[in-house]
């Protein structure tokens, strides 16, 4: 299980948003690499690291294969998240549906500004990070997402790193220097955006020849 | 250059968010790799792709690739966006670096809201939607980005599509129904939450083991 290589992990996720659409149902490879933009060949042998094969002329049990990379990105147990900088992007990502549907629960939401502390974003008041290693220990926060500005991110790894957090998500354009062990992700907004530039480049080429 | 496959366009923004931390050094294909969490085979292979080789022993110059996955992207030239659903997650979006950074200009802010219309997010007012087909064509908007509940996301797509924009970038929890040539990709916040579970589950079990 150790096994799976990265690539193939990041893919999951992928796979996971296309079959929410095809609850109760059977998927083709064929039909699921065109949902997720790979080819038929990589989905099957990203899906037969779960041990799953599907059924020739069949395909595969959407409902089996969403619980196989449920269990396999350990979705099945929930995680206690916790967002540090509740501005606009905080303030959104707190409400966020898609990640209590994926058994992420925001249990934390934390600003360094007194006049932002005591607020409700959601059901949830807006914390001091005066208080937030006492927190994280408390309710046993696992991930810690960042979305503060770029100047203060650093100094937020740091505190996230003293209270114990071993997995970041860093929505801030910085880059965070991390002991090793620690697993910090970067989110970058415009990647999508700069897909569909590919893709609108080379209609408009077509277009014009 | 036609002939990239979607798997390596995919690739391409990451390559590009991870060498934004050396410019005007080189850097090796493993040492992309890494960054990029692909195996270096990969990373040369998709750089290849754009008559991209390094050089034995030194590796990629930066710049020259960075120029290389730009121009490949579209993304020498702007393209204007606009931002439909002024909540949260579409006032972080309108504020977003990132995207000036990478060549989207945000024109245009819509809302429903008549409420919301006239406020200015930076340094843009919101407009009405009424006003939307008007202003995509004044203004030559190209990507349409969708921030609004779900329950709105197909209306607003079918005003996209009607006002003449072809490439949507939807993050409303939402499937999308569009014509054919119409580029919609969608974006789920919790993708990379997903990756941190998958290792964080891992380190857990370690640990526990």
């Amino acid at each position: 299980m150790k096994g799976i290589p990265p690539a193939t992990v990041q893919r999951l996720p992928i796979y996971l948003r296309c079959l929410s659409d095809y609850a109760g149902q059977t998927i083709s490879s064929e039909n699921l690499a065109q949902l997720a933009r790979v080819n038929s060949a990589k989905v099957r042998k990203d899906l037969s690291f779960l041990g799953s094969y599907g059924t020739r002329g069949v395909g595969y049990d959407v409902d089996h294969l969403v619980y196989q990379i449920s269990r396999e990105l350990g979705l099945t147990k929930d995680w206690a998240v916790c967002i540090v900088g509740m501005g606009n992007l905080g303030s959104a990502l707190a409400r966020y549906r898609g990640f209590p549907d994926r058994g992420f629960a925001i249990m934390g939401l934390f600003d360094s500004d007194p006049r932002k502390v005591g607020k409700k974003v959601g059901s949830r008041e807006i914390e001091s990070l005066a208080r937030f290693k006492r927190v994280v220990k408390d309710r046993d926060l696992s991930i810690g997402v960042i979305t503060t500005p770029a100047g203060s991110a650093q100094e937020v790894a740091d505190r996230m790193v003293a209270a114990g957090i071993t997995s970041i998500l860093n929505f801030a354009p910085a880059v965070l220097k991390v002991p090793d062990g620690i697993d910090v992700r970067r989110v970058d907004l415009s990647t999508e955006l700069q897909i569909c530039s590919f893709y609108l480049a080379r209609s408009v080429a077509d277009r014009a020849g």
